[in-house]
């Protein structure tokens, strides 16, 4: 390789170090038949312990290292080590397949890492990505293969690997790691989210990274652009580029307590979170968000082995809503279907799933099953203020039926006496194209809109991004889907309704701009970008945002919209 | 059942008469193994030859009463019973699993009718009936079962089945059956095809017509509005609606040969015709047929066992500009990959794949294959006005890419001296919401646009109208639909180029009159719905569809629309 190459920018900071190679053994998995049922079942019990006891320790660790809560995913992994419908299947096939121990523990992981990572939400993406880790460790200690301690390096390093599983990422210690690069990965895969948690600059999906460098190398990374330098010539240029980063982290945790407001003095905007659970809620508020813009129900479920009650599922949301301590919170009922599958309910199968029986499509058809969301959610609204937002409206029909039937529910509540909040709006994922184009009739109905960004641009492109050979029709920046945006929030804004957005969009740099001066008001993302958000926004005037994105608007094509974004942002 | 139960009305008409009770005997396959390989070769020989005379003697009678062109099926039929890579896997199955003659051919045709069943596109699902058709005839022959001749029906009858087969349709006598009466089937299937040609009423999906009915009952049928009445009480009601029906055939008859213009004047919409082959000109030119508005080139793709030349292709092309006499002849390049497959190619396996790898995706990225299609065409644009169209244009990008290419082979095609037509026009199919959202922008490019409705309605509702669970969601007349037809007509005509329609919606009685308030240039549909269209477009004022349009854009409903087009023409 060249000594410079480029790959995605997972997770921001400078970094220059020594390389430390990651080379694990590959696990190859025997064929041969288990000779004795009871001894591969005892080798799997034992393993199971030994991993336990890892997960414990790596717990410990990162407890003290991460916080509670980025510490939990252990917990995750343990109960996934001590899942009994996995167990299970490990013992089936081992009794009726004669399979031995690891060959077992590997088919049964294969099924449910194809399962978890054939979804397109991020989420639950990660959730195959846990499986993988838990499962392959377990494999290790049944092959009686060498499991590595990355918690014990002590000299100050980058490493380089194939890839890092999330229980790798959580062990790195961040005063002697420095940074990693890898040759598969991306923004959004487990270890780059874990880098970010852990402010360790991560440059990934860098494939020749691992052949091409050799113990005692030095490596510079940038996980802001990607770049990577092996031995670089110029020290100075990544001494400078280090020192800028420093400075911007510093002026970012400022923004952590400041005002959301433009440079002239525009302060309707608000920054807002996504979470996926209660725990989720502490980074919102530790980085400053106003609100969650989208509290994902789908965990609720999908960690079940049976459809949540109405009370289990109000336990879960009267928690967030207290947490958030009168700050809005937007929680979207259960997108489920499509992708996302129920072990214990069991969906149609269906040629094409991203367009098929899925969200509110699934719930209206099933009121029996949505009926225990709804009243949690109203009766949750009682602790403060509450947005109730459908995913996968399509048409005003739709909406208009949802909105009725959790009215009813709500009168019903009433007349049982129990106590409804007063500030309850709702309102609906815009998703859908059709949804899109007529928001000023939807809006006569809605509350709100939340626009989420990955299938409204899948289904505007009629691209799959999880199809490899079509991901370059996923383009946020083509006038196409601005247009889509423009019409969301100006019909929104003809009924004096407010306009959000929470999908990846919300938070991507290049995005705010464009969407200030769109108009949209509330912008939900990952906890971690707010401070960003809230800098970049500070830093222009309403009047240049919407002029940059009128002249948006009339573009061809998504490069010509970003080069007027990083015009306008190279001047600030 | 009540005495009047409703269908799916799918070939006008009326019709009252005896039932005619269609109950096969149902095919049971024996899974006994083959004792002897060679005697289940030779049964299955033998039995080719028998359907291949039943073929021929079909075909005979088909040319006589229905022509030629739609004779042609059964040369289908006999190219399928002779299709030697099918009869390669009949043998392997003999042979190999020692299967019994019905059971390898029930195996092999079960395969081939689910590829084909599951396509979007009705011209490919008929395949599926087709091959289900023959190789039923097949299994009969095999198993000594009786195979119906209803040829030979000699008194006016309505037949009452679960099905028709293809075959079966084409041996109606219109003089003795007057309709026909089926538990399955709806508007695209291939029965209610063969119904309209024969001209026979029809009606469908009445599920328990069937059981309904015993030998000698009357019934009345409308295959308009697919009422259907056992017996029925009221006589002269249905006499009523015959006349009426018959006057309305004969003055559709005369708009055939009529100039397209509305009641105030306006002369300037076109009424073309959808082919899939050149076979299909002929109808085309029968029924008045201004010009063809979609040569669908698929089936020289899946009617092969290897990619057309330029050679094959020039020819086909050719023919019908040749027989389209100097009128416009628009073909769509390649619309292959997901769900349309080619049995010399492999697409990737994708789990969505109506958002995937297809149409200009695939040949855009294989220009080796696509060369040999636009070459063919720029040639076959030397003998009369072409329109080169390109399907699934998602961004301005891709067009103009495919526009370069195009112009590319045309200057080598001048350079090597052949001859390309100076009417070439280069358009796209407006299919995809992007397209349809920034049209005002790609018509700086492209010199037409068509809007494909299915595709278009499938993409802005995210629904696949194929998944039963959604199909509720394919609304042509959604105000999205209609807003986004606003824009893409508009943004046409900002540009002066021209908008046509080649979905089904084109030809649909409740649509003309909004298409041409929308103020759609050119409609293209069923041959066979040509005159329909030219009689309402006769009977409505520009002003007043214009009104129409207006009104129907800011409705919140697909009924609120549907009422207000019934409202209109209820007054003509």
């Amino acid at each position: 390789m060249s000594n410079k190459i480029k790959g995605i920018g997972a997770s921001n900071g400078i970094a220059v170090a020594k390389v430390y190679i990651l080379d694990e053994q590959p696990i190859v998995i025997p064929t041969t038949k288990a000779k004795d049922v009871q001894s591969e079942l005892d080798l799997i019990n034992s393993s199971i312990n030994k991993a336990k006891k890892d997960l414990e320790s790596l717990q410990a660790i990162a407890k003290e290292k991460l916080g509670e809560e980025k510490a939990a995913i252990f917990e995750a992994h343990a109960s996934i080590l001590q899942d009994p419908a996995m167990a299970e299947e490990f013992v089936a096939l081992i009794k009726e397949q004669n399979y031995n121990a690891s060959r077992a523990i590997d088919e049964v992981a294969k099924k449910y890492i194809e399962m978890f990572g054939a979804m397109e939400d991020v989420y639950f993406r990660e959730r195959a990505a846990d499986i993988k880790d838990v499962t392959e460790r377990l494999i290790r200690y049944v092959l009686k293969m060498p499991v590595l301690d990355l918690a014990s390096i002590n000299d100050e390093v980058i490493i380089v690997a194939e890839d890092l599983t999330p229980s790798q990422t959580a062990q790195l210690n961040p005063n002697y790691v420095k940074g990693f690069a890898c040759n598969v990965g991306g923004r959004t895969s487990h270890a780059a989210i874990m880098a970010r948690s852990l402010e360790i600059p991560a440059v990934l999906g860098l494939k020749t990274i691992l052949s091409s460098v050799k113990e005692n190398d030095i490596l510079a990374i940038d996980g802001s652009t990607g770049e990577v330098e092996l031995n670089p010539s110029d020290k100075l240029v990544w001494e400078k580029k280090a020192k800028k980063f420093a400075q911007e982290k510093v002026e970012l945790e400022q923004f952590k307590n400041k005002k959301t407001i433009t440079k002239d003095g525009f302060d309707k905007f608000i920054l807002e979170g996504n979470i996926g659970s209660p725990k989720d809620v502490a980074a919102v508020i530790e980085n400053g968000g106003e609100g969650v813009g989208l509290f994902r129900s789908e965990f609720l479920y999908m960690d079940n082995d049976h459809f949540p009650t109405e009370e289990e599922q109000f336990e879960a949301y009267k928690q967030v809503v207290v947490d958030m301590n009168g700050k809005m919170t937007v929680i979207r009922t259960l997108d489920i279907g499509g992708d996302k599958k129920l072990s214990y309910f069991e969906f149609p199968e269906e040629m094409n799933p991203f367009l098929g029986y899925r969200a509110i499509r699934f719930t209206m058809d099933r009121k029996d099953i949505f009926k225990d969301q709804i009243r949690a959610l109203l009766r949750a609204s009682a602790f403060g203020p509450v947005g109730i937002m459908f995913p996968m409206i399509a048409t005003i029909d739709e909406f208009v039926g949802a909105k009725k039937f959790t009215l009813a529910c709500k009168a019903e509540l009433e007349k049982e006496g129990v106590k409804v909040g007063s500030d309850l709006q709702i309102g609906m994922m815009v998703e859908i194209p059709a949804a899109a184009i007529n928001a000023e009739n939807f809006a006569k109905h809605a509350d709100f809109f939340s626009v989420g960004t990955n299938d409204l641009i899948q289904y505007s492109m009629a691209a799959d991004r999880m199809s490899e050979n079509v991901t370059y029709l996923y383009q946020p920046f083509n006038p196409s889907i601005l247009r889509l945006l423009k019409m969301t929030i100006d019909g929104a804004h003809k009924h004096g309704k407010w306009a959000g957005m929470c999908g990846e969009m919300a938070g991507e740099p290049e995005a705010v701009p464009l969407l200030m001066g769109l108009g949209l008001d509330a912008y939900s993302m990952s906890a971690t970008s707010i401070t960003k958000a809230r800098s970049i926004m500070a830093k222009l005037t309403l009047s240049e945002t919407q002029e940059l994105a009128k002249k948006a608007i009339e573009c061809e094509t998504s490069s010509e919209v970003l080069e007027l974004v990083n015009q306008l942002m190279s001047t600030k």
